[in-house]
């Protein structure tokens, strides 16, 4: 079960993997990437990931992208390392180029792939939940781009973990609540669940989709709105979604313990239900 | 004279030069940089570049650096590759560790140099000014801090050319005027200069302030304040500076007529001034 990188066609062991120091996701975080997650040796929600991949480039105006043969890489490359809960981590930057801002001309995507195995949250994690912090929302204002942009989630997160905190939910200067650091945000409060909508402001999240799908079979009302700090601090639940997160149960933000200070029924009914969903992805 | 790359203690042609797929500079844009120019020979403003690159590193909390020897592998290098007139391109990333927001621990600095020939721009560029569009500020909220989370520059710097002009010029939702792609901004009205003042929204230019300081020598009155796009069409003279830039009139902004549309006197001597500073500098 050896972990893998994968560099323009060629394999190797992660760490001889390199790319050119011009790289343009080196010089200017001029990349997208995408995480996929595998249980139990199947891939998880293939297509979407793809498909979010496909539309990042585009509206960053890459050079036109085979994107098959970028699937075909990352599925061959989990085949080769028989993991069975892997990370797909895959990362494709504008290309190389004597440093300049605009894009170059003819000059192809860098294409890098890397396949690690999912290293688990203790189970106690997702028994008792996560403490958080509040940060204000400094990020750029294209969030909806999966990018490298990401030094200001890398700085919120260690703020988190210097707090002895678990993540950090960014929230606007007028208090509009948006996501972690790498996942995003459900609150639940008098049986109807709320998060933030789709802007450039947010991930449109593959694992937030999912929960709202669950919540329309489950006939739990959900809303795609606005809703502010006072509402996080006072609601019922609080969890965050990903793709290696899951549904994650936040029980205190900021030293406010949410609801009771105990995971909810409901985190839990969608984690279940998002892993029910393993057997049709 | 050679373009030589530095990584980590190794000298070698730019295109050898690569870096670790699992640095943090590609994969977070983890990473800070300066740009030092060249004249005869000889670099100009060092020790000032190399202050904010100790700043930049002491805000993102890099591990203790020995900017001693960065400064030294610089110097080398710039001495080795003999290229009278360089951009010397210093980039020092977090680190290299398996990908993880939070901060690794105990995992040394990445440091890579470039020695680069200036292509200068074409005469008529300075003798007869630029044209700009404006375009909304969506940056993170730490501009100050030199860092390679460059997409929204390289956006809108694409964005300029696109629309046959030479730069953007950063205006947020509200109308505050920031700066150039890689540049700050000046505007002079009524014999008044005014640029914006450093906050976390603006890069601290090295040229912004021998700027400054020029006014100052031939008591141009000069105020560093905000101001908004309207201002900023209606200015007598607008520049841009920065270490490439120098100081470099803007003579349209948005399909607008900046003064009489010619490059004004005040930009003139200013950029005269600063090639005057080369000799104390």
């Amino acid at each position: 079960m050896p972990e893998l990188a994968y560099v323009n066609g060629s394999i190797m062991p992660i760490e001889d993997a390199v790319v050119p120091i011009e790289d343009r996701g080196y010089q200017f975080g001029d990349a997208v990437y995408e995480v996929i997650a595998s249980y139990k040796g199947k891939l998880f929600c293939f297509n979407e990931h793809f498909a979010r991949l496909d539309r990042s480039m585009k509206e960053l105006h890459f050079q036109e992208v085979q994107v098959d043969e970028i699937r075909k890489a990352a599925v061959d490359l989990f085949s080769m390392a028989k993991i069975e809960r892997a990370a797909v981590y895959i990362q494709v930057s504008r290309g190389v180029s004597p440093r300049n801002h605009s894009f170059p001309s003819n000059v192809p995507v860098q294409v890098v792939l890397t396949v690690r195995k999912i290293v688990e949250k203790k189970p106690s994690v997702r028994e008792t939940g996560i403490f958080a912090i509040t940060v204000e929302d400094f990020r750029w204002g294209r969030c909806d781009i999966k990018t490298v942009q990401l030094l200001p989630n890398v700085l919120a997160k260690q703020s988190a973990l210097d707090a002895g905190c678990y993540d950090a939910i960014f929230v606007t200067k007028e208090g509009i609540v948006r996501e972690g650091t790498s996942s995003n945000l459900f609150i639940l409060k008098g049986g109807v669940l709320k998060t933030h909508p789709i802007t450039p402001n947010i991930l449109s999240g593959i694992t937030r989709l999912l929960v709202l799908d669950i919540c329309r079979e489950k006939q739990y009302p959900a809303e795609e709105c606005f809703f502010d700090k006072s509402e996080l601090y006072e609601a019922d639940e609080v969890f965050l979604t990903g793709t290696i997160t899951e549904v994650l149960p936040v029980v205190k933000i900021d030293g406010r313990t949410v609801g009771n200070g105990k995971v909810g029924p409901v985190a839990r009914v969608l984690q279940e239900g998002l892993l029910g969903k393993l057997k049709s992805k």
